[in-house]
């Protein structure tokens, strides 16, 4: 199915974590040229991830440009920027215009701070899940999910699940055989059911 | 088991494919302390990834520093870069007083053409394995693999093998107990089987 790109745009701050990033944004590339990319921060320094490698951003959030789809990894980095108002109020107003709203591991911990999860069923990881799950009023924190899909907000549990997640984005909006041919082209053997989580269990 | 931290020099060019870096940089990264990680690239300008996203380089090869291990991702770059002296020489170098090598999908012609493969076993993703296959006087390519170990050169197939090549040098280096604590922070479901490989049939 032909249809116009899809923008994502995909946030990064210090001490965010690479896989939460680049697993995601890997399977929307290679999901044929379904989406563009651009990443997205506060200022345009090498932001530095939380076990050394750097990113440079393409949009800074003061550039007020909207997405259509938005990704916010996780990362220890979140225990600092959910006092950091710049960022907060860049994904409210960005959440609010955009089509889908995702997040990887402890980046729903951001988009729950910024009051864009209220009413919403979402996830985290398993490692963090008390801590990120003791913010928000009313949110229905999922312990037991590989990802969560409530409405427009894709939430994924830890690291690797972000994978998972973008392919069920890309499944959602460009079909499964989009979604397949990203799997096969990443050889990636993808989890298909947002609630087979083998790691929910673990203590 | 406490040992020194080792250095993981990985090498970005244009157009390297973001997962293939990383995957294998995220499982050792969340490897315990063992490993300080390091970009390294020609320049020190950003470096555009295949799908976009840039990165930037801790160390140039003209720093002329050694490394533990080598990470070497794939990506379309790949086409341009086993033309590049320059990255080729850097390679052999490298290759030489490193304890490994290490490539995911395409990143093995790279190898390949800068000579260090010759006499060993080595895979690479099965889109571009004929491609790649071509290259090199006296090297085993194997089409079925996961990821092929052949003394210190651990050579990954597509994209997400990275991940699974990655945590086979942890443990090789750090033990099971490493590897499998890695691969549950990232919520990873790790293929431990080097041979299991699920998309050496696909057409």
């Amino acid at each position: 199915m032909k249809q116009e790109s899809l923008t994502v745009g995909a946030v990064i701050f210090p001490g965010f974590e690479m896989l939460d990033l680049y697993g995601p944004l890997e399977m929307f590339g290679l999901a044929g040229d379904g989406f563009q990319i651009r990443i997205v921060s506060e200022s345009g320094e090498p932001v530095e991830s939380s076990h050394g490698p750097r990113a440079i951003a393409d949009d800074l959030f003061s550039d007020d440009r909207r997405y259509d789809i938005l990704l916010v990894p996780g990362g220890r980095g979140t225990r600092n920027e959910i006092h950091n108002r710049v960022i907060l109020e860049w994904l409210k107003k960005r959440s609010w215009d955009c089509r889908f709203v995702t997040s990887v591991c402890t980046g729903s911990v951001l988009l729950a701070v910024a009051g864009v999860l209220e009413g919403r069923k979402a996830t985290t990881n398993k490692l963090a899940f008390d801590w990120v799950a003791s913010f928000g009023v009313n949110i229905e924190w999922q312990r037991k999910a590989r990802w969560v899909e409530d409405g427009k907000y894709f939430t994924a549990s830890g690291v690797s699940a972000g994978i998972d997640m973008a392919l069920a984005l890309v499944d959602h909006i460009l079909g499964p055989t989009a979604a397949e041919e990203a799997a096969l082209r990443a050889e990636y053997q993808r989890n298909t059911d947002a609630d087979r989580d083998p790691f929910a269990n673990v203590p």
